[in-house]
């Protein structure tokens, strides 16, 4: 069966809601309640889950740990990734230091450039290696993921060393779309989109 | 009339796709086109834009510029508007320096840290200053929206700071909630939810 990719992005957003209540030692939780917090309605949280079996009972909500669970294992989180950056500018190195990767089990183990002033340089404890030894170094380190932070201009070139090297899932923060083949999922990152969204609310408050 | 936050932040898309398309010389495009490029069904599209008036025309499509134009007046970017980032750590000079907010009509004027060491410091050209003079230099400068790139220990008290001083716009990058008065609106930017849906394909086509 083919789960759309919404409810995969859906997913993600329950499971962080999951981990918040959680720390607050939440046991279990209304789907009312639920749905509020993740901000989508309770039959839409249900029709997510229902792609993976049966969970809650109608009047007993949802049980937090149980659930939480449930999703690190449908997202495939219930071990640890090995993550590599490629493109060691401003963007990268604050991403190879960036704390909410490993609390949500993602290891940023290497660091990737093609600029010799780069190379060799350390970014919070890790080498920057040579981006044409990516093949060899991320099979060695069970790279399973790749985040793109190099410029618009040398993305493709960068995606296609990453694709040689097998590597199926690519995170990339340039604003220019990537050709990838079908195996390959690659997310956006668009940052100044959430800017956008925001202006609409800094522009309607102004009218009031 | 309330508007939806989710039509607010699907406009965004929905905004983008346009410009890829006019940018490509795009004249017009079938609402059926539209939604597949956007990746939501046609209905949602018709209904996101119907809280503003009524677009497109039954058989004839959306022509490309009129629309852009149009979502660009909804969101309130019609004119550029000028953004503060607060906290100059890697992250924060990374967005200093990222090229996509300028092409989307924001523009990073200025630039605040609490460090002796980063006060005075210039990062793309413009002058990191003493956020205690937030207040004062963000209305000299016109801010509108506030870019929090500080430790989550820092947080509530950079935006106590931001709010202080009228912005209503925030985007915070700390893995942690934040606190703000009704009338201010935060969007959270959680750089690992992207990986944690990658982890889904990457999981899934392993087992292939």
């Amino acid at each position: 069966m083919k789960i759309p990719e919404k409810t995969i992005s859906r997913l993600s957003i329950y499971y962080r809601q999951l981990q918040f209540l959680s720390q607050q030692g939440t046991f279990s939780i209304s789907s009312k309640s639920f749905s509020e917090l993740v901000g989508f309605k309770p039959e839409q949280v249900r029709k997510d889950l229902s792609y993976f079996g049966s969970f809650g009972k109608t009047g007993f909500g949802y049980n937090v740990q149980g659930l939480k669970l449930e999703i690190a294992k449908i997202l495939g989180l219930e071990r640890s990734k090995n993550v590599a950056i490629i493109g060691m500018g401003n963007l990268g190195a604050a991403l190879a230091g960036y704390r909410g990767f490993e609390a949500q089990g993602f290891k940023i183990t290497s660091l990737f450039d093609n600029s010799p002033h780069k190379i060799g340089k350390k970014y919070k404890g890790k080498i920057c290696r040579d981006v044409s030894d990516f093949a060899r170094i991320a099979k060695e380190e069970e790279v399973e993921m790749a985040i793109l932070t190099v410029p618009a201009e040398a993305l493709q070139e960068a995606a296609q060393i990453v694709v040689a090297a097998g590597i199926r899932g690519i995170l990339n923060f340039a604003p220019v779309h990537l050709k990838v083949p079908k195996n390959v999922k690659v997310n956006n990152v668009d940052l100044a989109s959430e800017l956008k969204s925001l202006s609409f609310f800094v522009s309607g408050t102004k009218r009031d």
